[in-house]
């Protein structure tokens, strides 16, 4: 389903993916709607006009609340939300380790209570995999372990041992579920998750054993939890040796501009994370030229748009100093057009990045922004 | 400005008001925007898709912040928040008496204290028609002060006399600030307010003293505030007649469906409310059945839209079960969607009262649908 359709500068790639509702050009930005919807109020309607390529909804919160069952019964995600183009669903194994309370794991998978209502919640890998199936989401993910860092060597090697074993009956479910005569999406794709901290040796090891599936897709996960950049970017260099040339590779949860131009440039297609949203809704905003904050009082009485050089709906309509005021003045507006300029940005951010991966010349775009993107101005 | 089409069934009218930001048809429902925006996340773009003739804003609140100083620095309320229709202000009075603190009232104005930081300010007829030429909009409302009802009727008619006294005051300022060589808008109309409570004779000796000044708008204010609708539209019916038949009549702060309906046949042309944001926000949707509620469990797996029968922009796309998931999951998109589905309802209701007053046919329009319209259902 991946066409590598160049390889570039670094480790760069451009390509396209196929998936059942359309094709994604990579390196690609997916825009995170939580609940089937991006915080700060957008749209289906919106995430149009924005450019956005891929939604991404989370299996734990859309499992607690309303229900994948309701969401099968109501035609699968993409007809709930009204949503036709690609989705990606993460697998809720984060959302266990890191919103759910009480937790159990043992090699079927993990107890724990909802957050919501405290009700006591199994899931294991067949179970994401069914709920995930409901959802009827393009791309599935596996569910894994993810485990805090720093953490014992020891525990990470365990953990990366079973993380393959619950792949293994991740692709097995999945396999049979696409099989059944109801299946939401028969088409939909596991991909599988590279854990092992930043412990060189056992990411290389993990990576190894899963590449042995052969899956459409493989992730990396357990970054951005703690660690610093550069040993993010001295893992991601470790590992990507070891990933399969013909298949896409998720940088999951990464990150800042920065970031992501780092990573592109160590051969990385997918990426998602909640910084564009969250930092909007707080006034921190993106432009060409750094982050600025529009807490500040210096835009008081400024009349221009948050980023001349955007084009983007809010840009080219709305100033600086009207948005400050419905941030000061704690307007739902306010996070609606904050959320809307950053998303866009990113969205813009990663077609730049396609354009100049095109022209050859990313390696002068790379020194020219990033750190650029991710300074405060 | 205002040119009386044709008298209608009942004491009903069809007109057009004109602006210095363009034509308003009547009857009309003004879109309350109290701080420069619609609360639930509706920008100036989105007024336009949902039928916005007239936006309305609150003099008091954009006075403590941003600053109506800040607003003119901008160049005024249109340009700060990119609408370039009609807006109306009002007085800020409803406020002064309703929200804000420590209040001491004499003939030169009103003392208190803003509710967001608590700073001293006072108000009187001049610094409200000041606050208003600042902010620029097209229709400046009177200073009046805001009786409760129920009160004694001697307090009414001394609070009616000053409330002609400011009027007078409110008019000699407002034609000054039209003149000033840095006017925002120079065409700032000012409306004149009626006050009196529930006691027609005072209703009455007010508005024929107000009609005196020859105004080009007047308003039925102090309504809608803890009387029955009975009481309601006899103390309509009893000044209506009185009010200059040339001008237009705007009924402040109404109301229901049904109370629009039978307001528009006792001849009044101009409405505002809160009432389809601040419900919509909560759940409570107006459909040309009636009102549902999306929190009941009933609409749980309903993929249909609010109403069948409605055209707006929600309506065309999302379904009861997704938006019913949103509400329940406190998605800001939730407050979005179904504030925009209840001002198209009210817009689109005034379209089709027009529609009914111009087809003669406003009478079976009215017994159709004056109850049905605020049944819940």
């Amino acid at each position: 389903m991946f066409t590598l359709l160049r390889r570039c500068e670094g480790r760069a790639r451009r390509g396209v993916y196929e998936t059942p509702h359309g094709a994604v050009q990579t390196p690609v930005f997916m825009n995170v709607g939580t609940q089937a919807a991006i915080k700060g109020g957008l749209a289906a309607d919106d995430l149009e006009r924005i450019g956005t390529q891929v939604e991404l909804s989370n299996t734990y919160h859309l499992h607690v609340r309303p229900g994948d069952q309701l969401i099968k019964e109501m035609g699968g995600l993409h007809r709930f939300m009204s949503w036709s183009g690609p989705i990606l669903t993460d697998s809720g194994g984060f959302q266990v380790f890191s919103l759910a309370d009480l937790r159990r794991i043992t090699e079927e998978g993990v107890s724990f209570h909802s957050h919501v209502d405290g009700a006591k919640i199994f899931m294991g890998p067949e179970e994401s995999m069914r709920i995930q199936a409901n959802l009827g989401s393009d791309i599935a993910m596996a569910f894994d372990e993810c485990v805090k860092i720093p953490s014992p060597y020891e525990y990470f090697r365990r953990s990366c041992e079973r993380t393959t074993r619950w792949l293994q009956r991740c692709k097995a479910a999945l396999t049979s579920y696409n099989e059944e005569s109801d299946a939401v999406n028969p088409g939909q794709m596991l991909w599988g998750i590279n854990q092992g901290g930043v412990y060189h040796d056992l990411r290389i090891a993990h990576m190894q054993q899963i590449a042995e599936l052969d899956l459409p897709g493989y992730a990396i996960g357990g970054l951005a939890v703690g660690e610093t950049h550069q040993e993010m970017y001295d893992t991601i260099e470790a590992v990507e040796a070891y990933m399969p040339e013909g298949k896409p590779r998720y940088l999951m949860g990464v990150g800042t501009p920065g970031n992501i131009i780092e990573a592109v440039w160590r051969g990385v297609d997918f990426f998602d994370c909640v910084m564009p949203s969250r930092n909007g809704r707080h006034g921190h905003l993106f432009t060409w030229d750094g982050v600025i904050n529009l807490n500040n009082r210096r835009y008081d009485r400024d009349d221009r748009p948050i980023d001349p050089a955007c084009d983007c709906p809010v840009c080219r309509r709305y100033s600086k100093a009207y948005i400050r005021h419905l941030l000061k003045a704690q307007e739902p507006l306010a996070l609606r057009l904050q959320v809307m300029h950053n998303l866009y940005f990113y969205n813009h951010l990663m077609e730049q990045i396609r354009a100049e991966l095109d022209a050859g010349t990313f390696a002068a775009f790379r020194a020219a922004y990033s750190e650029r993107l991710s300074r405060r101005i």
